[in-house]
């Protein structure tokens, strides 16, 4: 205990040490789940400046649970040992309050993972748990203009617990992370079509970060030919959605070990477009599908991946697209997983 | 056995996708040791433009021995997830030639780690024998004007035999890395002086990157300010230079795992600094001691740690300090163990 204080007191101190003028006041982000392999990578970007900039000062503070303390402060110490011009402070701590004090960017990727014998129940009501908590202190500390992205699994209703519990802050201040299966949906099109994933546009993932979500290329061009020409739909059935439904489990299979590093890419993908904008082209992004009332036939009261574009700070939905038969199934299906989680976290969704 | 030559194949042919014209030619860059810690770090970043900036496509090229082609199928299937648009092509295989050929930046990563019961003599020549192997293929395969970075350890000597073994190479092109200790030293040194990393100015590492390297503030200024006004010569000696020496075990100790991420970090900061110039600053780059022929009594014939400065694309020795008696004696017993570590390894220093 007491080693802990002096490390939080240690690194707290290090959070006043900047004096030197910025051109630009710093901005505070927040990571949690910050010992674990996807802050890992994260955490040393979001430092460098590729999240917002090399011009950019930022305040980082790191949260982790009591026992993840010593490994969080060997974290600590290779940011430190970075010497990174775009870090002005750093604090990491078990305390929400500190992480989240006036915070204008928070990264929610600590979760609890589903151990051996774990239904996905225990792993929806035990996740639920920790974003209560979460949701009550972003309530109660963060800027009223934060933007939260949740990474830790089950993302979207990780993501809905925590916004039903911090009724003070905007709706839209809630998403929930599909970039990495869109990142990903991106790839293999492109090495199907013989192209690079710049030239793949209007690419969409719809739903759940799960297995029902679905990556759709409905609309989607690959220099500037429609993709629905390109390839088949023989293709896109049964190789191109399953493989990019399941490439987390390839990947482990692999490498033995997540894929702690693309997602973390993804994560920061997903923010820095929010920030600066998507100049007119789609990405995905989980968000609450109460902001756009019914489009696409999906309820209200979920956090859903949509086709998004992003400018002026914020997203907004693309709309307008005429969805087919296949991809009308393909929603029910994952509308109807998010529904049942939500279903099993109800209790948790009053504050 | 088949599975890795699909591998091989289904990457290789990835690299063959380029078609979209860039405003600038791609650059093809080489890392070893790809599926480790350090790599999995450094590649992300060296494909999302960390390294050469957000405007220069990146041909990589990945190594790694035989036995590591499945881990590193999972990497480069997280760095296609990654969808970086400066990413033009990627290659990973266990053949030299592949990846060394034509290349403009070499990260040798990978070295064989030391292992219980393992004497420093044999860990001296086990590495040894794979610096001669990418010395060869470095000096067949590489573009004459390639820079190369060791971060293997022991990197200095390690470089050493690299170089011996690639004599149609210029000897400037080959360099080791020292600027994980320099950043450690950068921090350890604002942090006790209430100061930010940028306030610090002319610090120096000396010698081997191994725990008799010498970090030097003779000449450091922080915010203008010399070093030497702000902190007592009994904390330097007593703390300052032991931390920075035993920095990667406390983080060990810390995280239970070494230090990945900023090593990767250093290795980032030494090559874009010797591309991209350090305007005057100096950093430390451990280079070929018969470059600057017994400048500051270091003998020639070694990779040696000196604080330098870059521009032009190149390097050049910070001359013209005065060494204090203390200095001195911390140079003679770094000098000292890179000529054992050479004396150990004299049978690899012949092409």
């Amino acid at each position: 205990m007491l080693s802990r204080l002096s490390f939080n007191s240690i690194t707290r101190a290090f959070s006043q040490l900047s004096h030197a003028p910025y051109h630009k006041a710093p901005v505070k982000v927040a990571v949690t789940g910050g010992s674990g392999q996807i802050a890992y990578s994260l955490l040393l970007r979001i430092a460098s400046g590729a999240f917002l900039g090399p011009d950019q000062p930022v305040d980082l503070a790191i949260y982790d649970l009591p026992q993840m303390q010593q490994a969080l402060r060997g974290v600590v110490m290779e940011l430190h040992d970075c010497a990174f011009p775009t870090l002005n402070s750093l604090i990491a701590t078990d305390v929400y309050g500190s992480v989240f004090d006036n915070v204008d960017y928070v990264f929610l990727v600590g979760a609890k993972p589903r151990g051996p014998g774990m239904e996905r129940s225990d792993l929806l009501k035990q996740n639920g748990e920790i974003f209560v908590e979460v949701g009550k202190a972003l309530d109660k500390y963060a800027k009223k203009t934060v933007k939260i992205i949740t990474v830790g699994n089950p993302a979207n209703t990780n993501c809905l617990i925590a916004m039903a519990n911090a009724p003070s802050l905007p709706k839209e201040n809630f998403t929930a992370m599909t970039r990495l299966d869109h990142n990903r949906a991106l790839w293999q099109l492109a090495a199907k079509t013989d192209a690079r994933v710049t030239d793949v546009k209007n690419l969409a993932i719809w739903g759940n970060h799960s297995s029902t979500m679905y990556p759709d290329i409905t609309s989607t061009s690959v220099k500037g030919k429609p993709a629905k020409e390109l390839v088949d739909h023989k293709w896109v059935a049964e190789e191109f959605i399953p493989v990019v439904q399941q490439r987390g489990a390839a990947i482990i299979a692999a490498r033995k070990l997540s894929s702690a590093a693309s997602a973390g890419n993804a994560a920061l993908d997903h923010m820095r477009d929010w920030v600066q904008g998507t100049h007119g082209e789609w990405v995905s992004m989980a968000v609450p599908s109460d902001l756009y009332k019914g489009e696409y036939g999906v309820p209200e009261g979920l956090i859903f991946s949509y086709p998004v574009t992003c400018a002026n700070g914020g997203y907004d939905l693309v709309r307008g697209l005429k969805l087919d038969k296949f991809s009308e199934e393909k929603l029910k299906v994952t509308t109807d997983e998010l529904l049942s989680e939500k279903k099993a976290v109800e209790h948790l969704l009053k504050p």
